[in-house]
């Protein structure tokens, strides 16, 4: 059997990404993993670090995995030199070009997973790309219209209805079109990538006690309660709409495949406090896996050894746990 | 020393709280309670048990604890016959007795608390009571203008800015003035009613991620920093704004005697996540302490013996506590 191959992207060259590979690269996978990176730039973080590292050029026809203390590369040249905790925006462009080599290696299906490291989005619009984030970028490149965001932990999958926007957005944001739309996205790849048969999906309100029958604001029985009975009138299997603070006891997450929040702070504070910082972030919605580190680009932690490795390897253990259930 | 006098209500006579309470009272208590309510509910509900329940007559001139298997009794009059697990409206004034009693007692301060069962706030309004919740209804009786919510559990208590509103009206409802209130009320009351010299408030941004400087909407910049910084210039101590996803982090935490949440599905999904159903309402800025179960009528389970009194226990403990640092 061919073994997994696996883009990896460090992300901020200034930053921890190089500094996390380097370091899970010294472990043993059962996958190749390629990096798409500069040469250079890991070679010189991986001195810093007083940590092995042979590079290995990527080739389509090679299906070996790599032993600790190797990596494979797809090279892609940096701009200017890297120096670790200095963000420069000369190497906006760089970033950006590593996510796109890699996505395009995912979407010829010679690669079965992408996993990112951390950008720091300010310092590449500075450099003169627009750039709103990897989910974004990943599904321009890849034409796909809409992208669901999902936080993963060890038992608990949490979804969001609506991602980065400011609160007072989130009522107007919460459509039936969008509900069925996130829904749909949801139940397919929870059965395609998750390999889950049947997926549940237990959905919360959007207000405090989901409304409180209309007492506490309308858009459950208005918007939200009507457009889950049409999807379940599909076959999807769904609960709720269920108050946010009761939707995490044991009782119902023992049988929620994944729990849809309407928005960010309603669904994560719960998924990070049981995760522990080590939560694994996956696009829903794209033709390809992708999962990603939950934490940012901690640039003053670069070259210096003391970076945590935990959230990337979940992300990485994620990746190829998805690729093998979706192969 | 004269003992502990704690006033518990029942709440909905049809629902739990009775038998909440007779389940309880076979324990031994630090404190003399007194049930707020009529003696033949007390004594039916005990039957219908299979509870041994001594009910003595109150008298402020008595000092003494109860044993298990007694109670002390502020008698209030039932209108109507109580069926357990039948609603009845012609009872809601009998409810709102029972808590315009207690509250009366604690603002003699003959009581050094009050903990209250569960009520059912559309059968009391159906008995032409307006009754929009007990805090509310204490806050107006004992002539208080705000008050403040909060939910502890052990190692963790959530207080929220705003509570049970739609959460299309929370960024309006969040000004400078909600703000410099809510603090004063908190850190008045950590102070007073949980005897902690200087306590340390860790407060939310109301956006995702803070607002992440103003590009995931503007309260933070335009109201929610400048409140702060106006509070600490005052020398209340406060850390924040900071992520809802990330303030309960265990390096936050540890810091931290209260985490102030700008709305409810904001902060009480990681308390109760934590808590396991087992977390204490606690009303600040009352001019008495009250604590309260966080759960409802649960009019089914009402005499069968199946009621789970572990939320109950745990408002009646936190009373009992705040009130020994109290004194």
């Amino acid at each position: 059997m061919t073994p997994l191959r696996i883009a990896v992207t460090p992300g901020e060259p200034a930053g921890i990404g190089p500094d996390l590979i380097i370091t899970l690269a010294q472990e043993q996978w059962d996958a190749q993993l390629v990096v798409f990176a500069d040469a250079d730039v890991m070679r010189t973080r991986a001195r810093q670090l007083g940590l092995p590292l042979t590079l290995i050029p990527f080739s389509v026809d090679n299906p070996q995995i790599q032993q600790p203390g190797e990596l494979y590369i797809q090279q892609v040249n940096a701009i200017v030199d890297v120096v670790p905790g200095e963000l420069n925006s000369d190497n906006g462009r760089y970033v950006v070009e590593t996510l796109r080599l890699a996505c395009q290696a995912n979407m010829d299906a010679t690669f079965a997973a992408v996993v990112t490291g951390p950008v720091h989005k300010g310092i590449i619009n500075k450099s003169g790309v627009s750039f709103s984030g990897h989910t974004e970028f990943f599904a321009h490149q890849s034409n796909t219209i809409d992208v669901v965001m999902l936080l993963a932990t060890e038992g608990l999958n949490v979804a969001l209805a609506t991602t980065h926007i400011p609160l007072e957005y989130v009522s107007r944001a919460i459509t039936p079109e969008r509900l069925h739309k996130v829904i749909h996205i949801i139940n397919t790849d929870l059965k395609l990538k998750f390999g889950i048969a049947e997926p549940h999906i237990f959905v919360c309100g959007l207000n405090p006690h989901a409304g409180e029958g209309g007492h506490i604001g309308k858009e459950e029985i208005e918007t939200i309660i009507p457009a889950l009975d049409a999807l379940r009138e599909e076959g999807i299997q769904i609960t709720g709409p269920l108050p946010a603070d009761t939707i995490f006891q044991p009782k119902y997450l023992k049988d929620a495949d994944v729990v849809l929040a309407m928005y960010h702070d309603q669904g994560l504070p719960v998924l990070k406090y049981k995760g522990f910082g080590a939560a694994v972030n996956i696009t829903l919605g794209l033709p390809f896996i992708r999962t990603s580190v939950d934490h940012g680009t901690a640039v003053e932690l670069a070259g210096t050894g003391e970076a945590d490795a935990g959230s990337f390897r979940k992300a990485l253990q994620k990746a190829i746990e998805l690729a093998n259930r979706h192969q």
